[in-house]
């Protein structure tokens, strides 16, 4: 382990917490994925970026991490209700598909959209349709404990009841018994004995078409139960952290602890993490409230609210810029602000390639590591260590301009240490394909000669030679600035 | 539809027969996919690339093709037999992860290869470990049926019984009777009544980690069950085309077929296609055998057979090469002629579109089209197809070097044909990413400046500087040619 003093915020307890996994070196990480029923959008770019940086700093910690990061396919109902239709049935009805196949589609379009945010892929990647057996058993184990009842075919949770021995509402902040008021009176919601009560298995009418058979009839589980049955599964009836969006917070993630105890009698989570929301205009950007641009339109610049399109990079530097409890307000500045930074950035880590050590450094970079961890370890802070890698940024640029200058050991350690944070644990890359990196180290090598050749000739002042190339170069779009130790070229509309 | 005539030889018939879908213009398409605990090798490629011909060639000629292909995650057990361990519980044993983390490793590296290999992502791709009740279902029905018995919590399939009223081994042409003699007298067999029963439903022993509840106990389902299970469930009971390798057709596909019947009364599948063996030396190629090359081995070049790295359509091609009912002999020479071929396929459609059109032309290219429809609609004769396409590139050529003419119609309807056989149909491509497209174009500008500055010094008798330059492109690679009419450049290890 690189670092002991890694700190979670837990949004059970409120509290910023030393991190100690159950069993060390491994840690079980479960994280709410999508309801695959459209394609992906910013909302969801959030998540994904803050538990890949979750993912990826705990294994650069040295951690053993099993990442678990389910598929919704099945008995996401319409509102997020106990009523109304199934939304991946939904979008099947209106394409005249079978419901997997929208689930492949959206699936296969969201695995790309994540790629190319640069997002690892999670150990364990488990569908809700694929664990009705798991989640029949748990509402079975529920039911026996007490917990819940069956009416008409259909299996409640029983929360007034749960309420007696446990506390529901321990993560939301909720009281059960003010719940009564807030709660709209829908069809079939008379089956319930409480209104906070919730379905575990819900009957299927005789036209709903994911059903599957169960000790209650043929019908589909009920939204919640999945993540508790594929945690339980995955990474046992006690696991260290479970995340999602704050907006999951509730009833999703309140029910997920009201189905663990009432199942197995203990807490299944040890940490809860929360991402705060993606807003417009300080509204949150949701596809129920149809204000959502996809991840596809802003790789695209394909959306009326867009002045141009954005690179995945900066879609994910955008969202590491602000801590992950914080809420984070989109508008095109701030995007076109974030591809700007991650320039200054990337281009930085390029000049620390070509930059030469001298004897002495006139700057001292030794704490740049350890206030980078320092920040990463305090709730993973990625603001605060990506503020003083740009304090680093302008240093280099000071060294690059001679007005500074690094020995070999604080160089080693800069370049190290940019390519730790920015590369590995941001997972930011200015990366090309490897036939890009060939044809990069071909053109560097032409360059080089004609550089040259140029060269020579103004020495011997053939200036037909050494303009020709300037021209040719021009007209590739190549820019050639000569300075003290040489030239260096850049090709433009790259940087 | 395009075109009516298309023929398919159907391995439970042994004919070629009339392609007649039950429901025009909905085809449903089943095919065989990986066993995920391993990497996709050539092997993998063949049933991919095969059947991703038939399912674009069905889509061009107009049908609304449900294709469904598998993920195999549970079930399979080592030497395909009802005893010994899961593969899939066996690899994650050895790399001690849970088998869930193995799959979804494997199935990652399945869809990056896949996707290599430009092959269309199915419209659903089910997993055997999400569809456990689909598969207890029909155990459950073929027991009811009387063609299963149960023992000591496995059920097996009655194939005696099930001979009396139906016909096993009818695909494979097996005789029942005979099948005593060959079978092996493994460990737990004895469970059988007869050594042609298969398992449906296996009891897991204490030890085994991938088991569910059932009405017989804890226990894993029968390779054999999860397709028929599944085929049922997303195509419907009857469906058009089962497709797979050769070496599935006894006994995965018997048994299959043996399944439908008798847990519905009626045969499953109306046309049955089988690819053949991919060999090396005549052997066939296989994981079980140790003599397989994965297909990132190829990409790569990193097997100890292989003289070089060979292109994804390198292989793609090599396949397409051979009808897929004949066995293709893997060879660095048979390949290296792929890539050849392939080379001038391309570079004749890159020539097509630079060659201008004549008021008449010399020759009649206005069968070709025709004849490559024939050739698809003869049980998807692609080797044949694609004689008829290198014809043709004779003839550009020929355009090319003004020995004959085009008139702007016929040029028009090569042009055509080229794009919808090669890139539609066969799922060839040239195509390089954008980025690698704007390197190309500036490597292409900076060798022309190079080599405009040597034939200058070379004019002027400045051999040092000519030699330099010469030099200078060795280092990279870079080979010029001088010809009569110029020099020609390439860089040497990409053709």
């Amino acid at each position: 382990m690189k670092n002991h003093d890694l700190h979670i915020t837990n949004s059970l307890t409120r509290k910023k917490e030393v991190f100690q996994p159950i069993k060390p070196p491994f840690v079980g990480l479960y994280v709410c994925g999508p309801t695959v029923y459209g394609d992906a959008h910013l909302g969801h770019a959030r998540p994904a970026v803050t538990f890949d940086l979750v993912f990826r700093y705990l294994k650069h910690l040295g951690y053993k991490v099993r990442y678990v990061r389910n598929i919704t396919d099945v008995g996401h109902l319409e509102n997020d209700a106990d009523d109304g239709e199934d939304k991946v049935a939904k979008k099947a009805r209106l394409e005249q598909l079978e419901p997997m196949e929208v689930v492949q589609y959206y699936t296969d379009r969201y695995h790309h959209d994540m790629e190319k945010l640069n997002i690892l892929k999670p150990s364990i990647e488990p569908r809700a349709s694929g664990h009705i057996i798991e989640q029949i058993e748990m509402a079975r184990a529920i039911l026996k404990a007490g917990y819940a009842y069956e009416v008409n075919g259909s299996v409640y949770f029983d929360v007034a009841r749960y309420n007696m021995d446990y506390k529901y509402g321990k993560l939301s902040g909720r009281v059960v018994e003010e719940m009564v008021a807030g709660n709209r009176d829908l069809e079939g919601q008379d089956e319930k004995r409480h209104p906070a009560d919730f379905a575990l298995w819900k009957k299927a009418s005789p036209t709903h078409i994911m059903r599957w058979p169960s000790p209650w009839g043929e019908g589909f589980p009920g939204w919640h139960l999945e993540c508790s049955a594929m945690g339980a599964k995955y990474l046992g009836t006690t696991f260290d952290i479970h995340g999602g969006g704050m907006d999951l917070l509730f009833p999703h993630h309140e029910c997920e602890i009201a189905q663990s105890n009432a199942a197995n009698g203990k807490d299944a989570v040890r940490y809860w993490m929360h991402n705060n929301m993606i807003t417009i205009n300080g509204q949150k950007m949701g596809k129920s409230l149809g204000n959502f641009i996809t991840l596809r339109e802003f790789f695209e610049g394909s959306h009326k609210s867009l002045h141009q399109a954005y690179d995945p990079m900066t879609i994910r530097f955008f969202i590491l810029q602000a801590h992950y409890r914080s809420t984070l307000d989109f508008s095109n500045e701030a995007l076109q602000a974030a591809e700007k930074g991650l320039q200054r950035l990337l281009q930085a880590m390029e000049t620390l390639e070509r930059i030469k050590a001298s004897k002495t450094s006139s700057v001292d970079v030794s704490l740049l590591e350890k206030k980078c961890y320092e920040a990463l370890n305090d709730d993973f802070n990625a603001p605060v260590a990506i503020a003083h890698l740009f304090d680093s940024v302008r240093t280099i640029n000071s060294v690059k301009d001679k007005k500074e200058s690094l020995s070999s050991d604080h160089l080693e350690s800069l370049r190290n240490t940019f390519k730790t944070f920015v590369t590995d644990i941001f997972g930011l890359s200015g990366e090309i394909s490897k036939q890009g990196e060939e044809s990069g180290q071909i053109i560097s090598g032409l360059m080089d000669l004609l550089l040259e050749l140029r060269q020579e000739a103004r020495k011997q002042k053939d200036w037909s030679t050494s303009d020709k190339i300037r021209d040719a170069l021009n007209g590739l779009n190549i820019n050639v600035k000569d300075g003290a130790e040489g030239s260096s070229w850049s090709i433009s509309g790259k940087n």
